[in-house]
Formats: C-alpha cells, sequence, structure tokens
C-alpha cells in the first residue's frame, strides 16, 4: 500500500488546508481553487485530504455512489441492495483524460455482445458525493473546463452522445491547482470556483527547513512517519464529522446577511455568488469551531477566500486582492 | 424529486421575467436571450419557468411531441394514438453536445439490428412545441449556435447528413443566457431572439440581503419553501392560461401598426422583424394583462425588450440602447 | 399542410419577384442572388416561388427527375417507366448539410445488404430541373460553396469519392441570399450567379404598415389569406407558363446584341458572361410581357439585375453599380 | 448526348487554341495553363479539345488505358486481350474530389467480398495517354495540386497509402485554368506547366457580337451549329495527325539550339526546363505546319507561350513578360 | 549484437556523465534534462547509460517490470511467479510515438478474440523501474509532454480512455535532450526535471582530436574498442551499486539541511523542489564517493545541476545561471 | 523497361556527382542534400546514381533487405533461406506518403484473416542498404522530415503505434533535394545530412546548349544513348567497387584529424559532426582515388560539401558559406 504525507505534517498553508476542511464540512460551499508557484505542495495537500476525509454510504456496486435506492440511475446495472461505507471518492482527473472517459460514454462491450446500447459512465459519475482534482487546470483544454464547471455547478451530468440521452447525479467538489504563471485564468471560470486560495513557498527560513526536515524524514522511514501523524489526522478528521452534524442548527442572524451584502457592494463583486458563498463558508467555519451561530468574525476569516477570486481590476487600485478584501472588512465589519 | 426555486420567490428581475411570460403566453414571438452579469440568476430563473408552464397534449410516445396524429412524422415509429397531458417540454442543451445528438442522426441501434437506416430525433425534436435553453450562449460553437437559429426561425429541423433525409417540426422557444463580457454577439444573431432582457446584480442592499435570505431558507428547507411559494406560481400559470385563450381576440388598431412602423424608422431598426415582434408581444401583454386591445401603453412597456437589441450601433450617440428606446417613443407614441 | 405567404401578397419588392419570374421563364439565365438587410423577407419569397412555379413532368420514381426515360441515369434503380407530373422542386440546403449528402454518396445500406457499391443521390439530383436555395450564403462553408457554383455551372454533378465515380445532370436554378455586413463575397462568386438584386427595407411607412397588416392578417387566418391571393398567384404563373412557350420565338436582331456588347464594354464588366445573360434575361422579360422581339427597354430593364454585381470597383467612381449601370445605359442605349 | 461546342467555332482566342493543338501533337511537351479572366470561354475550349483529339488504340478494359498487354499493370483485373480504339481521354477534377479518388485506394469492394487487399485506380490512372483538366486551379487544395505536378512530371503514380504500394503508368497533359486575381500561383507551380497562355475578353466590339452571335446559334439550335462546323474541326484533328506522324523526322539544327539557350540566359530563365520546352514546342510546331526542319520563325512564335511564365521578376523592367520576350527574341534571334 | 560506444570513453562532459550516474544512484532524484548544441553526443551517452546499469530483478513476464508479486498489475496477464534478472529498461520514446503506445489503449487483438476489454500497456508501462529517452524533447507535442511530466512526477499513470480506467505503476527517471536553439522550454517543464546539464563542444582542440580518434576507432574495429573499455565501465557501474547499498545510511546534519533553504532563498528558486532535490542530489554523491555523511562540498558540486534550471530570470543580472549559482554559494556556503 | 539517364551522360554537376559517389563509397558519410534552381536536373541525377550502384546480397523475399539470417526481423514472415543479389534499393517517398507507408503499420489482412496483430512494413523497411530518396523536402510535412531524420540518424526504425512495437534496421543515405526559395530549411534538418551541394543552371551557353543536345538525343532514341554511355557508367560502377573494398586500409595520420578539428573550430561549426563526416568523406574520396592514405588534399576538396551547410550565419561577413569554407582552408590547411 502506498503511503500518503500526512495532512496534518503539512507545514503551514493555513489558508489551503483550512478550505480544504471547509469544503469537508460542507461541499454546497463549491470547488476550491489552489494557485501558487510551482513545488509548493498543492498535490501533496489533495492527496492528503483524500486520507482525512471520512468514508461515505453509498448502495453496492453503485457507479454513481447512490447514497440510497432511490438515487440509483436506471442505467446503472451494477448496482445491489446492501449499503455499504466506502472512501469518499477523490477521482484524479489526468492529463489526456478524453472527453469521452469524463462524461461517460456508450458501453461498447455490451453493444457488441447484446447489440445494447448501454451507458458506461465516466470520471463525472465516479467523483459523485466526493472530490474530483485537476492539477493544472491551466494545462487542460478549454471546452473540457468548460463542461466540468457547467456540471460541478447544476450537480448534474448531462450526455447527449453516441446517440445516448443520459442524466445523472455529479455532485463533487472541484479541487483546481493552477499556477498564474502560466497565463491567467477567465473571470468566469474564477468564479464558479466557491473558494481560492493562494500557496507561495514560505519565505521562513526555519519554516523552509522543516519541510525538507518532514519530507525527508517521510521519504526515509514512510511507515513510522504516518504512525507518529495518525492522531493529528485522527483529529481533524472527528472534528470534520462533528461540525456536519451541528452545520443545520447554526443560526444566521440578519446583521451577518447584511454584513455578506454590504461587503460584496463595497468591494464591487459581480453578481450574488460572492455573498452565498460567503455565508455558507462563515457557518461551515462556525461549525467546525463548535459556534452556535455564524458572526461577523467568522466571516472576515473566510472572505479572503471566498471573495478575493471575484474582484474586479481596479486601474486605480493597486492593492492586491487580499488587500482589499481586508480593507473592505475594516469599513464594513464591526 | 428535485427541488425547483419558485419562479414567484425571485426578487426583483422583472424585465426578464416578463419577458419569459409573454412568450409562454405567444411562442411566435421568438426566443429570449438573457444577458448580463455572472451569478444573477439566469439559470435559476430558466428552471422556475419550467415549472410554471402550462401542460401540453401530445400523441403518446410522439418523438417530436405531436399536437395531432397528423403531425406525426413518419419516422415516428413510437408514437402511439391516444392523446396524454405532459409538461411543456424545456431542453437543456449541454455543453459538449454533439451536432448529431442535436439535429438527430442515424439509429445505430436499428441499423445493426435489422440492417434499416431509420432515424434517431435529437434534441430539436424532444424541443418541439417547448423550450430549449442555452446556458452561455457564448461558448457553443459557432456552427451549432447557426443551426439552432436557422431551424427556430422556420420552425423546422432538416436532416441532410448520414445517408438521411428527414424533415420535422421544431417549433420551440429559444432561451439563451449570455455573458457580453465574453465578446459581444453578432448582430445578425441578436436580430434572432425576438427578446432581449438585461439582467444585473441589485445595486439596492435590502433586495440583495432578501435574495440570500430566500436562498438561504430554500437550501436549508426546499419543501416547505416550494409550498409557501405554490399559490404564487399557480396565479401566474393561471394568467398564462387566460391569455393564451384571449389572444386571438385582441383587437389591433391601425394607428399601433402606424406606431410600431413609426418606431422601428426612427430607431433606424433593420429590417422588418422589429415591427412584427413588438406588435406580437405587445398584443400578449396586453392579452396577460385582460385588456380587449393593443395600445399605445403596451408597446411603450415592451419596446425595449423587443427592439433594444436591433439597433445599429451610432458613434453620434453615447446614450445605452433603452435609452434611445425610451427617447424614440417619447417622440414617436401618443 | 403548411401555408406558405403567397407570392403575390408580397408588398414591393419588384425587383427580387422580377428576378425570380424571368429564371422561371429562362433556368438558362442562372441562379439569383438576393443580397440586403436581415428580416427583408428573403426566405420568404423563395418559399412563395416555390408555390408558383408549374409542375414538370417526370420519369416516375427517378431520382433527378429525368424528363424522358434517355435521361434516367444508370445507377438509378428506382426509376419507372410512366411519366407524372410533380411540383417543381425547390431545394433547401440546409446549414450543417455534409458534403456526402449534397453531392450524393455511396448508399450504405445496400452495401452492407448486398455488399454492391450503389450510389445513394444527394441534393443536387433531387433539385435538378428545379431549385436549389441556400439560405445565409455567407455561412456555408467555402468548399461547399464554390462545388455548388461549379455544378450549377456546368449543370453536371461529378462524384469522385468513396470509390465511387458517378456523373448525372443537375441543372437548377441556384437562389442563393446573403446579407453583405457579413463579409463581401468574392467577385468570382458573384460573377457565377446570373442576377442579382439587393432588398432593404421600405423607406416609406405606408409600405412598412401595409407589410405589418398583410402579414398579421397571414399568421390570423392563414386559409383564408391565401385563398383571396389565389387569382393574383395564377395569374403569375399562367403568364410565366406563356412565355416559356413563347421564348424560342423570340427575335434578336444584331442592334440588340451590338447594345449588349457596348454596355458591357462600356462598363468594363470582366468577361462575356454578362453579355450572354443580359441579352437571355431581356429575351425572357421580351417573352413574359408578350412581345415578339427583345429590344432595347428590355436591355434597360434587367441591365441592372444582369451586370450590376460584375462590376470591377472603381476607386474614382462613387457612384453605386446601380446608378453606374443606369449611366452606362444613358449613353448606349438609343 | 450532349452537344459540345465546336473548337473551331471558337472565336479568337488563338494562342489558347495552339497551345492546346500543340500539346496534341507531343504530349511531352507538358501540361498548359490558362489564366485570364472569368467567363472568357476557358471551360468552354477545353471541352471542345476533347472532341477534337484523334482516337488512342488501348487494352481494352484496361484501368489505364494501356497501349499494348506489356504495359497493363499486375493489378489491373479488368484487362483483356484484345485491343480497341477509345476517344483520347479528358478527365475532368472536380471539386471536393478526395485524394484517395485522385490517386487511388484500396479496393473495399473487393476486401470485404474475398479478403484481399485490391488496388481501385483512381483519376490519375483513367487519364493516362490523355488529359486532365483541373478547371480553378486555384481552388485546389495544395496538397493535391502538388500531387498532380508531382505525378505530371514523373509520368508515374506511386501510391504508399492505406496499406498499398502500387506504382503505375500516369502520363497524362495536365491543362488547368486559373484566375490571377485570385491570387498569385508559386513560382515553382508554375515552372511545371509546360505552356501557359492568357486569355482575355475581347476588346473589340465586333469580336464581342460575334461570339455572342455563335453562342445563341449554338444554344437555339445546337445540332445544326456543330454540324455546321463539323469540316473545319475534322480539318484540324487530320492536321494533328498528320502532324504526329512527321514529328520524330523533324530536324534541329545546332543553330536553334544556341538560339534556344542564348534565350533563356537572356531572359534569366531559371533551369533548363524553358530551353527543353521552347525546342520541343518548335519542333511541334513546325510539324503541325509541315515544315521539315525547325526554324527560328517557330521559336519566335512559341517562345511567349513556353517562357513567359518562367520569368523572374524584375523590379527596374516594368514590362509585362510577353513584351520582355518579344524583346529578348529580337536580340537574340536573327 | 549491436555495439554501444562504452560509457567510460566519452571524452570530458563530466557534468552529464555525473547527473546520470547520480541519477542511477537514486532513481528519486528525478529525470535529467540534457541540453546543448548538435552534436554532441547526447545520444550517445544515454546509449552508454543503459549498458552501464546494474540489472533489476523482475517478475518474470510483467509488463510493468514488477519487482514482487505484490506489485503485478490485475490487468497484467502475462506476468508469472519467478522472479528474473533483466537489464535496467532504458526506453525510447521516438518521434511518431502516438498517444496511445505511450500511455497504453485498448487491446484490439483480446477485443476481437474474446469480445472482452482487455488493456495493452504501452511505453510507460515498460519504462518503469527504468529511464525513459526522449531525443528532442523540442519536437515532442506538447500534449505528450505534459502528459509524461504528470506520470513522471507521480510515478503512476492513470490511463481514462478508450472505455478503459487503469492505473499502474510507472516509476522512471526521465531522461530529455533539447536544444536551446529550437526555442525555450517553458519554465514549468524545466522545473519537473530534477537534474539539469549543459553540454558543448570542447573548444580545446586536443580534446576535439581525441574524440575523433575515439569514434574513429570504435567505427574500424568496435569489438576491440568495446574490449579495451570494458574494465572502465565496470568500474563505474560496481561504484554505482555500492552507492545505492549505502545510500539510506548516509547522514544529514541539520547545518546541510539549512545551507539547502539558504542557497534556494539566496537565489530566488521558486518552491521547495529545489531543496529536496538538491539534498538527494547531494546525498547520492556522497554515497557514490563512499563518504559516511553528506557535507557542504557535496552540495557545491551538485547545485549547479539541481539549481541551475529554477532560477527565475533576473534582468539587473546579466551573469548566467550557473556563475549565480556559484556566487551564491559562495555567500552562503562555510 | 522505362530508359534512365546515364550517370555519365550527366553534363557538368561536379559537385553532386561527386557527392553522390561517395555516399556510394561509404554509406556511413550520411545523407546528400542537393538544392538549386528548379530544372537543374536534381531527380535525373538520382534516378542515374539508382542504375550506377552495385547490387548487393540479400536473404531472399526479406522485407528489409537483410544482409544474412541473423538479420532477419521475427516479424518479416516473407524472408527465405537463400541469399540473392538485387540492385541497390532507391525508394522514393511520394508527396502524399502517409505516415503508417512510411514506418509500417498494422497488416490489416493479416488481422482480418487471422485476428493476428501482424506488421507491415513500410518504405523505412525496403529503404534498408539503399537510398531513400525525398523530391522537394521543403513540401514534406515536417512531422515525416522530422521522423525521418530521426531514423536516418539511429538506423533503426522504432515503430510505437496501432498496438504495435516494432523495431527493425533502416540505414539507409537519405537524398534530399529542395529549392531554397521556397524557405530555408531548419538548421537543425541542416546538419543532420552529411552532405550539402547546390546545384544551378549553367552559365556556359556551350554546357547549355550540350545538355539540350543531350537531352534531345535521349528522348529522340533512349536505346541508342544510354548504349553509347554504359561504358562510361560501368566505370564510375567499378571505381566505386574498388572504392569500398579499399576503404578500410586508409590510413589516417593524426596531422589529418587535427585539420579537421582545426577547420571546424575555425569555422565555428557547431558540434563534432562536422569534424566527424569531414574526415569519412576525405577518406571515402581518397579511396575512391586509388591512394593509401588521406590527406589535406583530399580535405580541401570534400570540406565545402561536408561543412557549407553547419555554418552559423554570421552577419558581419557576406561571403558565402563557400567561400568562408575556403578562406578558413586557406589559413588552416598545409
Amino acid at each position: 500500500m502506498k503511503h500518503v504525507f500526512p495532512f496534518a505534517a503539512i507545514v503551514g498553508q493555513d489558508a489551503m488546508k483550512r478550505a480544504m476542511i471547509l469544503t469537508a464540512v460542507d461541499p454546497g460551499i463549491g470547488g476550491v481553487l489552489v494557485f501558487g508557484d510551482r513545488g509548493t505542495g498543492k498535490s501533496t495537500a489533495v492527496r492528503a485530504l483524500a486520507a482525512l476525509l471520512p468514508p461515505i454510504s453509498v448502495v453496492s456496486g453503485s457507479a454513481t455512489n447512490a447514497a440510497s435506492e432511490g438515487d440509483v440511475a436506471d442505467w446503472d446495472k451494477g448496482a445491489g441492495r446492501e449499503m455499504r461505507d466506502v472512501p469518499t471518492p477523490v477521482i484524479d482527473l489526468p492529463l489526456g483524460a478524453t472527453e469521452d472517459r469524463v462524461v461517460g460514454t456508450i458501453d461498447i462491450e455490451r453493444a457488441l455482445t447484446s447489440g445494447e446500447k448501454g451507458f458506461e459512465p465516466g470520471l463525472l459519475a465516479r467523483a459523485n458525493r466526493g472530490y474530483l482534482y485537476i492539477d493544472e487546470v491551466n494545462l487542460l483544454e478549454d471546452h473540457i473546463v468548460d463542461l466540468l464547471l457547467d456540471v460541478a455547478q447544476s450537480g448534474e451530468n448531462l450526455v447527449e452522445r453516441d446517440g445516448l440521452s443520459i442524466r445523472h447525479d455529479a455532485r463533487f467538489v472541484l479541487v483546481g491547482s493552477g499556477n498564474p504563471e502560466e497565463g491567467e485564468l477567465r473571470p468566469q471560470l474564477l468564479d464558479r470556483f466557491g473558494l481560492s486560495v493562494e500557496v507561495r513557498s514560505p519565505a521562513d527560513i526555519e519554516e523552509r527547513i522543516e519541510v525538507i526536515r518532514r519530507r525527508a524524514a517521510f521519504d526515509t522511514a514512510p511507515d513510522a512517519f504516518v504512525q507518529n501523524w495518525a492522531a493529528g489526522t485522527a483529529k481533524v478528521r472527528d472534528r470534520i464529522i462533528a461540525a456536519r452534524a451541528r452545520l443545520a442548527g447554526i443560526e444566521t442572524e440578519d446583521a451577518v446577511l447584511r454584513s455578506c451584502a454590504e461587503l460584496c457592494i463595497s468591494l464591487g463583486a459581480d453578481g450574488l455568488r460572492g455573498e452565498l458563498t460567503l455565508l455558507r463558508t462563515a457557518r461551515a467555519l462556525a461549525s467546525y469551531e463548535g459556534a452556535t451561530k455564524v458572526g461577523q468574525e467568522h466571516l472576515r476569516r473566510v472572505a479572503p477566500m471566498a471573495l478575493g477570486h471575484r474582484l474586479r481590476r481596479d486601474p486605480l487600485d493597486e492593492a492586491g486582492s487580499e488587500a482589499r478584501v481586508t480593507r473592505a472588512m475594516d469599513s464594513v465589519l464591526a
């Protein structure tokens, strides 16, 4: 079995780790876009997240990880009757994946054998109720990115090709990593990700040394290393499970709604997706931290990752997007 | 069953809602183009519309939703004999849909089984007598857009490919959403849409808060929310049905025809499609509001959505298209 | 049965109507290119023309509408022995038509069934002895346009593909509509159309109102409307039939030949296709109007549509092509 | 049977007619490129040429028109044993011809029936020992033009595709027509044609009238017209046959060789293809005119068509290529 | 058997040879990019390396060179039970290799025979536990390069195409050669190679003569030449084997970690991949040279090849990357 | 049987003829690039070379012209047991050749018949031990040129496509002709050819006349012409055979090695391919002329063709490459 670097052993990168935890608490927040320099551990973090997530209960054999018999698609011949716990799916979208494997396609084997036109589900089906990870979203072909965002948004995969007309659930958290040096992402694309975080190489030398030391330790003796960090990882997982249970009960007062709206107007963020995401993320944070109602402090702590990628560029304001969010919070929030 | 956000619960966006209602009263008005910022609820409105429309009566099993046995295409082997009420079809055109699935294609299964060359209808057949919805019309390939507009205009789908030569009814209201930031639409394309409306994020903070509040309520307890708004939705649907019945009887006096023509000449709108659409839309509005004849006030209220997208750009006139339409109305209409 | 707006009920647009009538009198004139603004009724006129044309006598079942048994192609297995009257074919070339459906292709069904390589004729075969209509010639792919013009010119369709080597008659009048705003047409392409006419939205308000009134009447009660205009339509059809019968007997004096040549030299029209088309069109007009010989007045009335699209652009002469033709006629014709 | 406008009835265009006759006398001269305005009768002349050429003797059923049993390709299963006279092939290369139909391809029918990989010859095989005509060489895809010139040059068609490795004779005269307005032809392409002639609309009004008169006569009563010109056509054909028989015996004195070389050096024509073509063409002319040896006067009359398209552009010399050839001849030839 | 030029007989090019040896000691260092002029023996060196590497022990018949039964993929039907020593695989990626052959594809033969959808592994499978060599990385298509780097980084090949969903080990050292004259490599691509070395034609004439002399000797009598250098080659191979055994035991003191971090910060190298590679390479060098712990001197000697290709371009610093690394070492290292 | 113009009858063009002869003496020299004007007899010379080369001894039926049973590839089912003398293969690469026919592909016939996946070799296999001729290397697609040069360099054809993984010998001399007017060749491509020669139309009039005279004589009476030059051709062939036998014994003193290196350094030729090719070519020349050792005079005579195409462009030195080579030789060689 291959060893995965433990989530808890990642040095620094707090924003990235928090964003991932919050989408685990409430997948409705939407995807996470992680952008930053080469070699800052983006892929490592996603792999670590997979090992951290609580299992889900699925209809055995279901190609879409159906949560109950009622959710089993009619084309899903492999689905059984009993329920089973499986790890939360974290599906990789490899470069070179063809559109037919992403959305699904006609089942050639069945077509040849029985002459029937069956559906062979793709990665979008397998990612249902889990995560879909795209490393280097910049390198993916545009039409596949558009397609993924479209599905991520609607939660459904519509397949209209090869003479098939299929529709199945495809609710997943999209995690993309990108490098802004390889060309800016389109604003429309940015907006479709719920959260965005930037990662940088640590400037602090002690932190850098610690990274190298842990990595060297993991490379040399992975078993021991994973063992050492097991408790830390379990603690995070338990908090996620508890936060999920509490989430529906978190109170939201009108003052908080108003703050969300004021923040977005103040920042000139397009559309209303900003407010809605900001609120959901703040509620998830409140729940993760055991609060009973969401407060302005929660807004303050998630606003940069929920709004930073939705700002229009302002030629008269040279401040970075994080600074602008902070400034807006200072004037809007109590 | 998946819950749909109720039409009546949409906050503001009156022009968009009215345009959708009027095409429901008279589908002959042609399509609706909704353009505007990200996250302003364009998709939500279309989904809500689907739940609002009255059912249609179709020949059971007909692939083109035929209204009577006489309308059943000769290739339509699945059509039965009895009539049946079904929801007005609102067909999604997903990104990645291939041309063969849009227009229809050879029926491979029948070809392999029986050696006959049958027709397998596409989305255009399924959309007959209903709506075809394209989210992000900007992202669709040009040749598919041209093809859709061509069919939307003629009401017929001609298939000349794969050795097939098929012709079937394809009368539908095309609803497209677009984002002008992603590049302007071609004038020719604009002209083919009957109506156009622009949506914006509400600038009013109370309205924004109300949007967030309703959305949060819907997300938390969708059943109750839909129930609460059921009466409002039913009221709109009943008015649409009544308006349809009255439509043929709406009187049109010559003064109104003259106003239509004068408005279009004054605005320099190309061609005659402007007048014809303006008149139909005004008649639909008169009918929806229970009037017995169409008047200048009806023209005034629909002229921006019927003419705004048909103006030539005037380099000496910096006013927006809506302001120009209003100014023309002020000088032309009584 | 679908109702078609009657040819006789079209308001104004005299040049377009005359061009269509004259090609009906003598299909040897070549195609008609109708260009102009959006929404000026180009498509409506072509549909109306189809209902106007006299029937043709064909070998029953012939895929190319053969006029006699001698004209039946050897691959045309469906052709019978008796003759039959059928409406003059007016074939639409839909956007998205593939090259194989235009020129014809291998007959897959026969290939699979009997292992023989048969020919399945395309739109060019069906259009033989009739009309082929291309709406928006600008949107068609270049290679298909080139191919159509090539066939229209030679009157034969040569198929050299899929291992087939077929040649069949394809004499048709090509009717294309275009919008000069979507880019100019290549001179070579223009020259291949026999006639060209420009249509504009009427500037006269009474005419505009009349257009809207008739359209509204047709939309409201199509049966009655078509009935009302039946006599006008029949009158035009009868004149076309009579003109065809008289055509061979129209005299052409040398002075007219000389005028044709002088006009073209004076205008600097390239090649001799101008003279030949001008003469044929004038003869068709003479015949349509019951004259026994073609005169200079006939030339004068058809010269703009026969020559206007063949002028070289003259940077020192800002007059439009129609004005230039008129000026040349004034100096050349008696 | 379709009527063809007689070669002898073509008005003017002497250079074009002479070039075609000379390649008929000696096909080794290479192809003819006819370029010029639209509607100057380029296609008409090629069709007329086909009716003029003497028949050839071929192995019956041979796909390559083999001249003797020894020339029958081993894949040519249809070739019989007796010889037969057939018209000289003049093969049209239609726009839209696919590469596989031009060069030949695998014989699908045989492959499916017998599982053998046979060769199905293409247009290049059918054109062997005859003419291959490309109307509008400008519109053909570059890679097909390159391929044709390559084969025309070597006289062999090498097929290396679809798992086939075939080589067969493909000696033909390539006749291309082009319009310099649609973009210049590449120098390399020009050089591969043996002769080039330019055609223009006649400037003389009497000549233009005569063209219209003859065309009108042909259109009205083709049988009589063809009959009237039969003797003129037969006379040309007989002279071609006689010239072919005499060709090998035409003497060529060294002074003529020297003049060829001096002319080409004086003109700065690249390569030696100019001299070789000039000599062959002059010999063909001498033979056609019944001379026993080729003289400087023959050179003088064919030099423009053999050399005019091989000149480098000289920025300091604004004279046209024909004037430059004439000037060179005046200084070089006696 | 084909003779390979011996590694030990390569004249000069010490950096390239050292880089290759160190990746042989620790394949975890990552790939080597060799860039430089044409004809400097890049390919020769890679071929020589193949002959130098110690054999590996694999499951007999395993398509991925599995190291134990537990590593055999479930689709790998050919894998046996006993272990076998085979040469370390050095797989060439030829130009023209298709993506399906690189990543693997459906096994057509099995599909046709048994109707099962099996996997036919590609070059990535065969390269597992060995080297993959790309000559002229510049000429490879971008999407294949991206794909290779992605796999090289993760050590796994994910195949999502042709209806397959396969995952197998693909741990290999990627060796690429490139020519900077043919366009710069993207920074992202550079960063994915562990080491980079530049080769130049020797400027020293005696060295050049020695190169020619050895090459001439090898060409004339390859057997004798290889024999003469056998001992030198064996010596290097033995040192590699010894270094591998010692590698895990090499001590790394904190001062060295600190130097790694300081060097990278001082150079402004992006990300942390620089530190990690620098450390691994220095450890491999220490082990190859028989040291028991890694020291600053080892860092000094491998820093140029581990860091030189990771520098951001500095417009104010005209020094080459090697000089900048040296300067940084002088200021950072003791 | 087709007549080929005799090598010995080619007028002038000494450099081209010498380059071809020397590669016949030692194929290890690498390919020849012949560039120059149109119509200078490049193709004629290559055809003539084919008739000049001595036969080779091959395993009968071997698809790769294997020199012994040990060289027969395992997929080469047609190879027999006895040896046979065949003409040295000179394979044409026609324009339009597809990649699968160049490198080889799956044997469809065998696949369909027996279900086995066999290899059907391509042109590279047939060219083994011979010549591969590309007329107009400029017109070939880049990816095929890259592929050919790659194989020509390595002497092996690696096929990784269509589920095949094949490797076979492909040692051939690549002869390419090009026209510098059609765009410069890439430096990398130039470097891969061993020798390059430029051909020009003769400026001398007597030489031009002689060319025309011989060509006319050949065209008129090819049998007699070939017969007349048979002795001259045989003499060259015998000298080639003798030179091959002597080649291994030619001595090479260190002074010559030093001169090679000095020349290349003086000229700034990249890489060491220059020295190596220069030496081999000089040795071949020495052998062809019956010398026992290679001397500076031999270097002098082949340096322009071995080095002329490897010079970097020097903006300060306007001399042509040949003049620069000569100047370098004057200063370096004794």
